[in-house]
């Protein structure tokens, strides 16, 4: 990091909660005038004039130069805007064979991506393949690596952020890993570690569908099954750092054994391997996904038995979240969503047979994430947690 | 009203966003000092005193007098105190058998409590029985009855606090009932409709448990089974008005219907009236729930059978909350805490059993809640429209 960054990083986490939320509107909202942050944060305007004016000082934020026609370039009316090269950011993305880079400014713009295969996914072996993308990031940023200020990493599960420990991840097959640890050896920097879903969800409130919507869950598909709640303009991370397990309320047949070794979750029925084995056990040999859907899109019955049941239990579940939180909007992402055609109908049923009254208006829409976009959100979780 | 009550009203409800958040905070933890206002709401010091004043004037709030020894009654350590007789709110529940008011003053301190029967519960009836309570509280309450600034009236149910709508009550009987516009005509002012378990979660924030607690659900067994969800500070509401519609997730054998029409309800196998079913469908005759409490503690089987399989519906019940939202604490109350003791071992087992990670560290205690704290609770709830 060099001096600017260091003195702007160093300013944003040492800002009053006032400065931290005028920040944060100002990098979600920008340009803003000072009257709208005003009016977004509850501050007063000379609170908001002085919260922006070190941010501007610091190079973090613009405020329009002073022209001939109005002279006060400290205006209330006049747009303040980020300054998205003020600082850069990496957003890593663990996947079961892959991980996934990107290099983003300070509006999680992205400069760069990079990716590296994974055949094994012990810790040592990822954590490798994690230096090798941040180093191969920092390459193609050239001269703007100095001005990193975070690295965001994004992983499946049971996800301590404040401690950076894993404390459970079924699909990488972890258990109490000091990940943020092993990574802060090896790198001689801190990650900000996070569960996949809510760094999905903060990105999704930052530049996604979820900007300007006040309550919003994300509901991925595919391997994992999982979510992400965004309720009364903040995501929902859990008292104790768990929140959105969705693919494991215990919606299906307790005699489903789940991989998390509990009875009856969803996942034990929707994820893709669940899906696989259901085909594979009917069909007498193995059957991968990419089969599975071949066979359903041809009229295979015990395919589309398959996908039907899982959809029907996703659609369950989804009605679960809202009937307990209430969203506005249910975002469907995942890898699963390339085959949605086959999930659709019985998803929508389920979800208007078990949706409660009034709260079967939330809207559910799919939305296919690339892995840049999971990276992307891994970024702007880190650039959160600076903020916060 | 008399004057200084509508000018009092009049003042808070066109507060701008930090004049009512200062307010609120001095509502809820009065008394405080404006440092520690200006620390719990990010506002600046100087915004907090520009918005504690006018509060002041209106007598709204109280600031201690200039002593000797520091003769600026100003100063931001001093505390200031909520004015508890400012203002006074009545706050009713509407139960199937019997409307329970209590008159309570701005620090929902309760200072008079009536109750009426109800025998049918068609709303012209209800209306009446609430208006025969409302006039009882304002004998009650003598001079002080003209500082009535609001009535809160929480019912079970899918209800529109915006509009006053009761969108659907299946324990009332009633669907798309203009309740809120029902009460305006017959009362000549208007009240504030709330679900009553959002209206019990807006007290116990603010009088219970949940003080000082920025994640908790309250959970209430007995006829209805409901929950409300209180996280990062703010109760959920839900963007459509429905959230926390915990008896209706669909938990349960889909052969068992509920009372909403919908399959598979927990209130389908949990509810009093589901327990009085199962244990009469056994034994063959009616048997209502105060027998079949009996029953089971002296045990029959068919008896203790019926409460463990509600037991464990409703453990896992809230274990598929606390997976998706992460709070820090459960509050079970309603008048089924009463038999606790037959619920809570297959109750926590079943918690056990699907609590995911660490969501299950989640603590759950029972709260008696008493009918008068619900109405309190629809007080609070008057109160809070009135802020927002
Ligand atoms: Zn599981
Ligand atoms: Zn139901």
């Amino acid at each position: 990091m060099d001096h600017d960054t260091t003195a702007r990083a160093t300013l944003i986490r040492s800002a009053s909660e006032a400065g931290s939320r005028v920040f944060a509107t100002i990098l979600t909202r920008s340009p803003i005038s000072r009257i709208d942050i005003a009016r977004q944060t509850g501050l007063s305007q000379a609170a908001v004039t002085k919260a922006v004016s070190p941010l501007v000082a610091a190079g973090l934020v613009d405020a329009p130069p002073a022209t001939q026609r109005d002279g006060n370039p400290g205006r209330p009316a006049a747009p303040v805007s980020i300054v998205p090269d003020a600082m850069m950011m990496l957003g890593i993305k663990v996947n079961v064979d892959e991980v996934i880079g990107v290099a983003t400014d300070l509006a999680t713009t992205v400069l760069a991506a990079e990716n590296r295969p994974l055949t094994v996914h012990d810790p040592a072996t990822v954590a490798t393949a994690i230096i090798e993308v941040v180093r191969a990031l920092e390459e193609r940023l050239g001269a703007k690596a100095d001005a990193i200020a975070g690295i965001g990493v994004s992983v499946s599960g049971d996800v301590d952020t404040s401690t950076g420990i894993v404390r459970e991840s079924a699909i990488m097959g972890w258990s109490g890993e000091d990940f943020g640890g092993r990574m802060l050896a090896l790198l001689g920097r801190p990650v900000t570690l996070e569960n996949d879903v809510h760094a999905l969800t903060v990105g999704e409130h930052w530049f996604g569908v979820g900007l300007g919507t006040e309550s919003f869950a994300i509901v991925t598909i595919g391997r994992g099954i999982g979510s992400g709640l965004h309720l009364n303009g903040q995501v929902v991370t859990g008292a104790y750092g768990v929140s959105g397990e969705i693919g494991h309320l215990p919606l299906a047949d307790p005699a489903r054994i789940c991989s998390c070794g509990r009875r009856g979750c969803v996942e034990a029925v929707a994820s893709t391997a669940a899906i696989e084995a259901t085909v594979s056990c009917a069909l007498g040999r193995d059957v991968g996904i990419d089969e599975a859907v071949r066979l359903a899109h041809s009229g295979d019955p015990a395919a589309e038995a398959a996908f039907r049941e899982a959809a029907g239990l996703i659609g369950t579940a989804i009605a679960t979240l809202v009937n307990l939180a209430g969203p506005e909007l249910v975002i469907i992402g995942g890898e699963g969503v390339s085959n949605f055609d086959l999930f659709e109908k019985t998803l929508r049923d389920a979800f208007d047979a078990h949706a409660f009254g009034a709260a079967a208006r939330c809207r559910i829409v799919t939305r296919p994430h690339t892995f840049q976009d999971w990276a992307r959100g891994a970024a702007a979780a880190a650039i959160q947690s600076l903020v916060r």
